[in-house]
């Protein structure tokens, strides 16, 4: 069923950004707040992720919101402010593109560009975004088959992205407690398959602070390649998503426990 | 749960195009092929149209396609033949607007912009399409709330359009010998809650000629506000989803059953 | 796919309960209470079905709740209040049955024996209730494929029951503001390929009286064979599933709807 | 929304069977071949349990197949194999029960008594089993809200059972390429909420051996209490599920490195 994706197979099975690794062994970190809000948000975010030793810092500025009355992110306001803090620590930067205008907007400051779960089957926009000589990270969308996520990721192929790096971040299911359910068993399928790094991204799957340790360390221990958290200096005060954010001491301890898993464990396998 | 739309309510519950009313007791009809193809096909979808009295056109030119190297559209070569075919037939047109340059190019021949399934939560395309004073139809997507359809809707509305059409074209179920499943359920609780009219896409949600019909007469007895149905002069030939394509005298039977039924029985209830 | 079901095209397209034909251009109604729960209730409920012309009521009395502390049925108590109401309103009865001993305890009052959704792949149960030559209505499970719901009746089938009664009793899908979804694609689909008749229970899919009415006609209009109703005579005061029940004065102008529809509409097609 | 589930709260969070400890810190290992078929596949399967350390056997012999015409397991005949098995290797045993006969023949053989997928919300099913003073493992419907499985934990409670083993075994997802989605987040919700042990059964929720092995780490380092493996001496030949059990060697080698992992990084969180 799943012919006709010739590309994928000439796309990289490691992706490295700024001295973080993803794939061929490698467990790479992403991790920051969910929307850039503040410089002094921003700062603290940095240097947290500095401390941690994660050289891959996120936040989104082009915010996908569910309402339209809800923040809708700093947008262009924001790039100057990412700018400053990418020289100021040294870190790599992610953002999600929404359109050609985001995606121009974003092109001074983003390492990698992110295409997000809403827009994972927007065609128009998987065409662009392919096309800059820049890793895209590409989450699955939350009611997407492994079909239509594969020939998605194709798309980018189609339009010249060689670094593809796909992220898992919940589906739709029956499940009520948590907002999406993490999908480590089709995660694991893509990267017997494909040579793509697969990355999860528990903040979202679980929508809940208190899950997103366990999910990383089972992802680690699984052997996916990596992980994008959401990390806010003080998550009760942030303007989206407040409870799935780890505080800066959760992150640190989630990284030395998943660091020394990765130490014993990995090479087990 | 559902607050904060409070523009929905100031839509209209009666959209008029070409002289076919959605809405209000009436129930208006869509129909043509899925994608423009060729002068020849067009033209006979065009005077399919005419003949059966459906006033509104349908032809995908920009196509949102699963597989980059599926069939994608004429796209702007497409422009003209439509132009042409609206002007000898005295037809409305709807297609699909997928960006920003899909959305300039179609403006000059569609009279309502579509927005398809998976672009339902596509938020930048919704802020663009709802400016331009035109009807906006607004495709469910497939694993998409009713919170998130309605707050989709409200993106529309928030950026100036009033004449929005609901329409639901299947859901992605447990069911797996139909493409989707309709939904009428939700279909009517939204017409029994929100003032815009509901019209429902039984070609996408069966993926099957033989259930357009009887789905076509359930969505007229039930209430709702119109179909929009894929036809082809000739099925087995058309570049995309052959399977569900009426031919043209699948249409003439099921138009004059339908006008019978509503004839009958819509002043029942 | 589909193979090895070879009984289910032995099975009969019309079965006849007293009276009351579903299959063969014939649209049955079965309508009653949720719960058999007193004397005066069922009493009630008979006289309104009596009214309408409804030949098969409906109740249940081995409920199989959410809960272990809701209301369970009035169990083996009830079944002489069924046998005297039967007798004075002249009425066939169905109920589900849960186990053996439920089932032998209904089969004196019992005509049609009910499979309900959450036994819907019980097989130990299917075994059984195909053996007592009594037509058996089994209702689709709420996650289960066509597949299997077909298998499910391979197994009545292969017990020796040749009245096998399918019901569409909606699906848990993405929709969240019904109870689940009326899959008319999918029972439609059912009645194309195989003999057994097909009825709806608009009640427990959209678990919201208002919105029975609309899906029944619809059922009629698309072609099934008949509906499962729950109707109350007084809705608010019943202990299990109040808001998806018909006041008595609301079956009867939609028992006169429906068959306005079927008298004008059926032949068309 | 979860109340009166009051004796869920009672109810062992660590249970003991045969030395092996669920619950508490400990993970439990369940392995053995999905059917119970012949004396030397139960004697090939039992000393390899015995070989790898592992304490409690698992063994279908009344088996819910989809079709009636698939293998139901060797039912009674196999009582006696498995009383041999046990007697000779030391081992604890698990299988399923589907009704009160099923029941009554597995009670002298069975240290744990299993209620499947399709049974979880048979609640006839619940209240017998919960009676006999003996641990009972309920897996999760694969489509059963956290709300609906603890509901039907709390039938077992509330007929007396205290020792209550929850598994998630995979749920009915749009994810095509493995059988079910294992809902890792879902299970820690229930370990984070409640005192039972929660185990995976991976073989199920993949239905691919290649998956079983990562899902198995994944559990262990996120702090489940065990898992339920499906392992057969020479699974190619094996009469259902052939696809996702294990070999002998893997589930060697899968042990080993688990308990490894757990050695190591166990005492982390």
């Amino acid at each position: 069923m799943m012919d006709r994706m010739p590309l994928l197979e000439k796309c990289a099975s490691r992706i490295t950004v700024n001295g973080t690794v993803f794939g061929d062994g490698a467990f790479g970190w992403i991790a920051g707040p969910c929307a850039v809000e503040s410089r002094p948000q921003l700062e603290a975010s940095a240097e947290t992720m500095k401390r941690c030793g994660i050289g891959v810092l996120r936040g989104g500025l082009f915010k996908p919101r569910t309402s339209v009355y809800s923040f809708q992110g700093l947008q262009c306001e924001g790039i100057a402010l990412v700018a400053e803090a990418k020289k100021k620590y040294g870190l790599a930067f992610i953002s999600e593109v929404v359109d050609e205008s985001s995606l121009q907007a974003l092109l001074p400051v983003a390492d990698i560009l992110q295409i997000g779960s809403r827009n994972c089957l927007n065609y128009a926009l998987l065409k662009l975004a392919g096309r800059y000589g820049r890793p895209v990270l590409l989450k699955r969308g939350f009611a997407v088959t492994m079909e239509e996520y594969l020939n998605a990721a194709e798309y980018l192929a189609a339009s010249g992205c060689r670094e593809i790096l796909l992220c898992e971040r919940g589906i739709r299911t029956v499940t009520e407690v948590t907002r999406f359910t993490l999908d480590l068993g089709g995660a694991l399928w893509l990267k017997s398959r494909y040579p793509m790094p697969v990355i999860a991204d528990p903040s979202h799957a679980a929508g809940d602070a208190a899950l997103v340790s366990p999910l990383t360390l089972a992802a680690a221990a699984a052997g996916l390649d990596g992980v994008m958290l959401e990390c806010s200096p003080s998550p009760e005060c942030t303007r989206c998503d407040s409870r799935q954010q780890l505080t800066p001491d959760q992150l640190t301890g989630l990284k030395e426990q998943t660091d020394h898993l990765l130490k014993h464990c990995r090479g087990v396998r």
